[in-house]
């Protein structure tokens, strides 16, 4: 596997199609509702990187979305680095031909209506083929959303990022990429990604892979520094032997979590009409996942879990040792039914050591239990639950992993007390700020320290602010209590095959 | 099976722990974040429906939460319907015996620290069952939290709950009641059920069921007008003959859904601790669940899709007739992976007639596909996703059940409009006020009229303010696009296993 390499992945061609200096836009206007192009425009616009050097073509509009407008490429002032279609589908080769007369070398197509819709289609499909080689041309799509870069000229331009999807939230940027046959996978998870802290920093939307496709992409990522973790929607994988290959060398450094829609029969006719790719049996992609390492799945829930409990893995490069999970918990019930998956999911749920429960009972009211699930029951001390049994686990070298279920929502029970004519406990107010210096600076050293996972979990939903301040930390934390045991023993066994892919190389 | 009778529901000794006039709190005091007790007693007090018959009793305070104090129930100038208690376990005994003596035949006991903390609290427990005995009284707990009853003296008091459980947040009322041996499973799920529209009527923490059980629950349950499903926590089920008897009664009429978290050797350490149960092998659980007609889970969401999709189906009487699907989406993407575990689970996803085929394809783009799925690509006419196609479909007789994928968020879109200096199409600006009459309303009518569940879905969250909109109006809809064919595969396995049985009966 070849090294990290800045240089290196400064030469990949894709590196033209994520940090453009300029870019020429057909088919966007001023109606921020009605077209998808304008929408994608305004996108473009806000991420904030071009400044100036946004060329918006129009027959007719002097201006479009406050930049001037030009009748054809020709009109442009300068080669813009890429070029961004969203026309009617017939137009679409004479475009490219002007944008190759112009010199235009990097093109993303996201009009549909090739290969998917039947003969005509397939027939306009080689002529853009036609067009691209005559000039030299490399192209995404068509059929696509196109990309998303959150690194857009990273460092120089610190907070820009390039965005051609249609709707408006950005993910957030970190080490995870994306590569989608389906636009709602790349772009439309934002909402999801963004509340669940699933750091994004390059997404993209191939749609029909006429010119660039998986593999394409899968080369850029294993050698761009940017990239930790990577994302598969596969309807087809064009290129078999190629993509395999390539896969292997990827896994075991940087893990890949891929959904296959394809495999059953009623699946294979709304792929055709999809992106038009034939898609094969269940059977074989499932032989060729394992083979190569891909954690595979076919719930975009789990998809988005893996991907940000890897990333962080990844991040802090905190892989578990074994399959001993500590559960310390304020509720019976979640502690009992995360006791259950985490058995029925292969892990390991051990009786402490004699010492070890008669240091822990020393903390605890007489009603709780030290033994495995730790079961705090209600808690005054809420220190307790978050650091100090977590370190004392981790220091016990009794178990590998360790899940802490009971955050709370202070803000919201304060605002209530404060509602029924309560008053508010002043150490209570201060807990709030203590939880940066005294539970998540720690505790992210204690996992580094250890490689041991520490997973925090409640029932509370993850716009509330601890669950906020945990998230936007990058520390582990599931809004209730079945994603930790998943995503545990999906970790660990990741964490097996990279040592053992690792130990081989 | 019994008639629903109101007569012979209010004879239910049940009723008088659900619609008490008047209680006495022990336990409680002014600190509303360090005491669990009195986090309790204030929500008491904030269902409303008590007025002033609210008596706390406390050996020094003057006062508790505005309420005057009694040094003792003795003083307390009625004899109070129902006694709640949050004590030390060692005087819970001595305060019972008190409440004999004063006449009151009702007690919740929330202290923990009897069956489940070894010799001295089993010794505890044999004393409570004594004074219960002594005085002909009933209890639920100890180690519980009690209930809460979104129909508390209705209609009378329409507005008014009664919730003995900390958190602050209710639930909302339905038809839905839930009997968990966790407390956190009854209460703590409040800000998800009320993020989806999981409606919840009654909801009873039963603790170690040392008096009442799930048992006599269910008893009151079956022949409850206000619930129409049950859903169950277990860790052990103390009269296994009764309750399989009773089950088999419910389920072809309310249906049950169970979580069961013992079963592995950890989780039946977890529980012992927990409610002091001793659980049972997987498999027997198992068998009675499939021989009584319970739907399991292993996972507290898949709990509460299924509780809420059992809701609705219950209230608009919509069973499906079949297992064919017809899927609607403006996304390949989630098309293709409805599509894929649809027939994973079972289901079928048959391809349209070229007739009705035809019909769609006059209301879509080129690009758009009309088999099914019908992907509609991205849609300037959104009513044709919400009411259109559906409209179609069910008047088709093509499919029996239908999932219509693009909810998106107005609101947020047209502020991101506007901050970008763009115009609002006034057509847009009306679309949502016409999402009432023109979609939820006949959506409503054609669901009952043809017995076809239509499930709504998008990549938005539920706070959003189209999934709001439908939410409220107890249409079925979907965050993300993992659980509507899950939750449709069991509705059907419900709607089968119900006609089979009610055919019998």
């Amino acid at each position: 596997m070849s090294e990290l390499n800045k240089e290196s992945i400064k030469e990949n061609f894709i590196e033209d199609f994520l940090n453009p200096k300029s870019i020429a836009v057909f088919g966007a206007n001023n109606n921020l509702l009605g077209t998808m192009g304008s929408m994608q425009l305004r996108n473009i616009i806000a991420g904030g990187g071009f400044e100036e050097n946004i060329f918006p073509v129009h027959p007719r509009l002097e201006k479009v979305q406050g930049f001037k407008a030009y009748k054809s490429v020709f009109d442009i002032p300068i080669i813009p680095d890429l070029a961004f279609l969203i026309l009617p589908t017939r137009i679409v080769p004479e475009v490219m031909e002007q944008c190759g007369q112009k010199g235009i070398k990097r093109l993303i197509i996201t009009s549909g209506g090739f290969r998917e819709s039947g003969s005509n289609g397939l027939e306009l499909s080689r002529k853009i083929d036609e067009v691209a080689n005559k000039y030299n041309m490399r192209f995404i799509g068509p059929n696509c959303l196109g990309v998303f870069n959150g690194w857009f000229r990273y460092p120089e331009k610190n907070n820009a990022y390039f965005n051609t999807f249609w709707i408006y939230l950005p993910h957030k940027r970190g080490n995870i990429s994306i590569v989608s046959q389906s636009g709602t996978i790349a772009a439309q998870t934002a909402w999801y990604t963004n509340d669940m802290g699933v750091k994004i920093g390059k997404s993209i939307s191939v749609g029909n892979e006429r010119n660039i496709d998986i593999v394409d992409l899968l080369e850029y990522f294993k050698d761009d520094p940017q990239t930790g973790v990577i994302g598969l929607y596969i309807e087809e994988i064009k290129r078999g032997k190629e993509f395999r290959k390539l896969v292997k060398e990827i896994t075991p450094k940087k893990p890949i979590v891929a959904i296959y829609a394809g495999g059953t029969e009623a699946a294979a006719r709304s792929i055709m009409s999809h992106t038009g790719s034939i898609s094969g049996d269940d059977k074989i992609y499932d032989a060729v996942f394992k083979e190569t390492g891909i954690i595979s799945t076919n719930s975009i829930s789990d998809f988005l879990y893996y991907l940000r409990t890897l990333s962080q893995a990844q991040s802090y490069n905190v892989y578990p040792k074994g399959k001993r999970v500590g559960i310390i918990t304020d509720s019976g019930g979640p502690g009992a039914m995360m006791t259950k998956t985490a058995e029925l999911y292969g892990l390991e749920v051990p009786e402490f050591s004699k010492s070890l429960q008669e240091e822990i009972a020393k903390e605890l009211p007489t009603t709780a239990s030290a033994t495995n699930p730790i079961d705090v029951t209600f808690h005054e001390n809420f220190l307790n639950m978050l650091i100090k049994f977590p370190k004392m686990l981790v220091k016990s070298k009794e178990v590998d992993n360790i899940i802490a279920f009971g955050i709370y929502d202070f803000d919201e029970i304060m605002e209530v007390i404060k509602s029924s004519g309560g008053e508010i406990d002043e150490r209570m107010k201060e807990l709030e700020n203590l939880i940066e210096p005294v539970v998540i600076k720690p505790i992210k050293k204690l996992m580094k320290k250890y490689s041991i996972p520490v997973f925090y979990a409640g029932p509370v939903p993850y716009r509330t602010s601890l669950m906020e301040k945990f998230s936007s930390s990058d520390i582990p934390v599931f809004s209730l209590w079945d994603q930790p045991t998943k995503c545990l023993a999906m970790l660990i066994n990741y964490s097996e095959f990279r040592n053992e892919h690792n130990k081989a190389l």
